[in-house]
């Protein structure tokens, strides 16, 4: 008879499973038991032999893997999605996005930001790091959907529509920081937007806060050369070195974009452990540069990769991101044996996971780590026939193969329906938010 | 009571119709009605008021546009998706997909291709140009699955797999040329592999017997910088020179890839009327390069866009080669209002079919042409809101998204579900084949 300790709530099995662990395990046909939050065992086919479950999942084949980590996305800009394309980075921004934004509410937001939920849980996605206004509806939101989440309130030199001035921002970000310190689900970050909006002051007031309670620290950094030129000007150096001075960079910090980066700049973020969320798709649709992720990835820097806000994407399908980051550099350096399909996926999973500093949580399927876990479906036309699981999960899968979401021991999507949030409500409330942004003509 | 002339065999209703003929028509809410093989009458709601027929589909709110055209692949590479990735040009062709091919037959080819049909109909791909061998077994599929094609056979100066040596793949392309002449679906091309593997009198042969039957000759060209060396080493000359020198570039010719062209073969391309198919995401996986579409688009060639084999993507979706078309001319000039919404669209369908001589077939919703017609659906987290249709067929959308797709007038997908071919014996057949040649250690 089995024993009691080899009972789990969850059994996933009938999978090749990808752990994305260091020693990159992998089991052509294995199972996974969950326990609680936790993922309690991981292995071969004997897990099946050993373990029962309250609930048995059947992959049917299919891959077996840790969810994937959107480190840098601004979910509730769902409402946004497609409002303006194909025009120049400051149009955009001016004639568009930010006065959309000057009519957000919280309510809004906590609808864009389910929206964004729906989308990810569906497609695969467990854990994202937000960055945006009101950002404590964008933990609600997230804490409602089930979703792992990193959230900051966006800081910067002028008046927030939240907050106003930029102390009570501070005092937003800290209220946030201990209201979720002890939620499994929800950590909060001190995320100043850029070097380009936010004074040496706030920059470092920010840096003490993290550093204070621990938490990382968000920023976009380096993302257009006209912002290396703006920096240049006006402190004397690039931004990676402007960061540098004022003693910002280190292992807490997220950096998001590095588009802009010279040989110098990667070495200072190299020594100072200083992380970095790749975006490749919103680069290329804004124009604004291709990151040189090759030689990050060769300094040793730690890479994750993010989608940004779906006004710069359009979506935030992760499987689509990986397979445009693998091809993006190959190309850019005419060298088609880099950004390979395993170095992509760990960029996706667990690279995501150290940049976020959630490297003990999630980002793998490791024993004792939380059981953030999806079930990628092979059984389909586009994905036959199947000689490298990491090849497809790269170039041939997408967001909507994933079957089964499971985000900290919850079944929240399996076999494409979402089990944990009232979809046609969340559509139809983002589809009157944007009846809104229409007549207010943006 | 309605007319006996405004009674259809196919009514599809309650979508927003983007027409994609030369006029941009578009219609908020609005339908097409098909008669036998032909769209009968395409407009806005009054579509819907006038006619009826036998069969009703209801788009649900969703968009109604013509099938997507998909101008250069090899669609029997199916059996080699993600068999080799990752890996330098010339190792992946002489290690893995050389010795793979030298094993193919036509049943091999035929179950590949049947797989490809598969997967281009569920993703909103009703017409491909093929390049490959045993070519006619790739007819045969097309014609099994209801699609339209263009086909031919590859020329090259070695020894064939297929019909040996090229005298005998001339009489093999006239053959296909007479068997297929008559067909509604399939139309057959002349096919010379390229200039690096065509002589000069393969090439002129190739050009006369197309022009003698007045089909397209298709052609990889310039794709990489290497192939430009190499052609003048040989010639002297670079490789749209070269074809220019040899009187074979013309309105019939289609030239894929056009990566390595500059200014003077861009208005050798123009003054000749040569088609251009860009295969951006192909280019990007074998590092060839970028081809310089917004200059070829502004030039005022016709570009149409292909999504190469499936070792080289790895999958047939132009859903997602419009996203990277679109994103990866912004990013190379640094200009993101190039390659807009609109422009990749136009790509993707109107310009797909010029490339193919079709024009007068498809590539539009217009009254008197085939019925080529999908419907995507937009009741999805990742399609909420909409604010521009174009927007979201470029940016955000996905194969997946494609509900229902119609060609020549049958309804071959509708919900989801293939109507016109068993899918899962078309899988295993795959997956046998995989096995095969995965134990002959490719």
């Amino acid at each position: 008879m089995k024993q009691e300790e080899n009972h789990g709530d969850i059994l996933i099995q009938n999978g090749t499973v990808l752990c994305m662990d260091p020693a990159q395990s992998k089991f052509e046909t294995g199972a996974v038991a969950v326990k609680g939050k936790l993922i309690s065992a991981v292995g071969g086919p004997e897990i099946s032999d050993k373990w029962t479950a309250d609930r048995v999942i059947d992959a049917k084949g299919g891959i077996i893997m840790p969810g994937l980590i959107n480190t840098h996305t601004h979910a509730a800009m769902t409402c946004f999605r497609g409002l303006a394309d194909d025009l120049p980075l400051m149009r955009w921004l001016h004639d568009h996005i930010f006065p959309a934004e000057a009519a957000l509410t919280p309510e809004r937001v906590y609808s864009g930001s389910l929206l964004a939920c729906a989308e990810m849980i569906l497609s695969g996605t467990t854990c994202f790091c937000d960055m945006y206004l009101f950002e404590d509806s964008v933990a609600e939101a997230a804490k409602f959907a089930g979703m792992r989440a990193v959230v900051g309130e966006v800081l910067y030199d002028f008046p927030s529509p939240n907050y106003g001035p930029v102390e009570k921002g501070f005092r937003y970000t800290e209220e946030m920081i201990r209201k979720w310190r002890n939620d499994s689900l929800i950590s909060v970050a001190v995320e100043p937007h850029s070097p380009y909006l936010c004074a040496p002051e706030l920059l470092q007031t920010a840096s003490h806060l993290a550093r204070k309670y621990g938490v990382p620290l968000v920023i976009h950094l380096s993302e257009t050369e006209s912002e290396v030129a703006q920096i240049k000007e006006k402190y004397g150096c690039r931004p990676v070195e402007h960061l540098a001075n004022l003693e910002v960079l280190g292992q807490n910090l997220l950096a998001c974009h590095c588009v802009a980066v010279n040989e110098h700049e990667i070495a200072l973020l190299r020594e100072s452990s200083t992380k970095v969320s790749h975006n490749p798709e919103s680069n290329m649709k804004l124009a604004s540069g291709i990151a040189p992720v090759p030689r990050l990835l060769a300094a040793g820097v730690c890479v994750g990769l993010g989608t940004d806000g779906c006004s710069s994407n359009n979506n935030l399908d992760l499987f689509s991101e990986m397979d445009t980051a693998a091809k993006l550099h190959k190309v850019s350096t005419l060298d088609p044996t880099l950004t390979d399909a395993s170095t992509v996926l760990r960029m996706g999973t667990l690279e995501g996971a150290k940049a976020l500093g959630l490297e003990k949580i999630c980002g793998s399927l490791e024993v004792g780590k939380g059981a953030d876990i999806i079930i990628v479906g092979m059984d389909k036309p586009h994905l036959i026939p199947m000689y490298h699981p990491e090849s497809h999960l790269v170039y041939a899968v997408r967001g909507s193969d994933v079957q089964t979401s499971v985000i900290d021991g919850q079944v929240l999507m399996e076999n494409r329906q979402l089990l944990c949030m009232d979809l046609e409500r969340i559509m139809e409330d983002v589809r009157e938010i944007a009846k809104k942004i229409r007549s207010d003509g943006h």
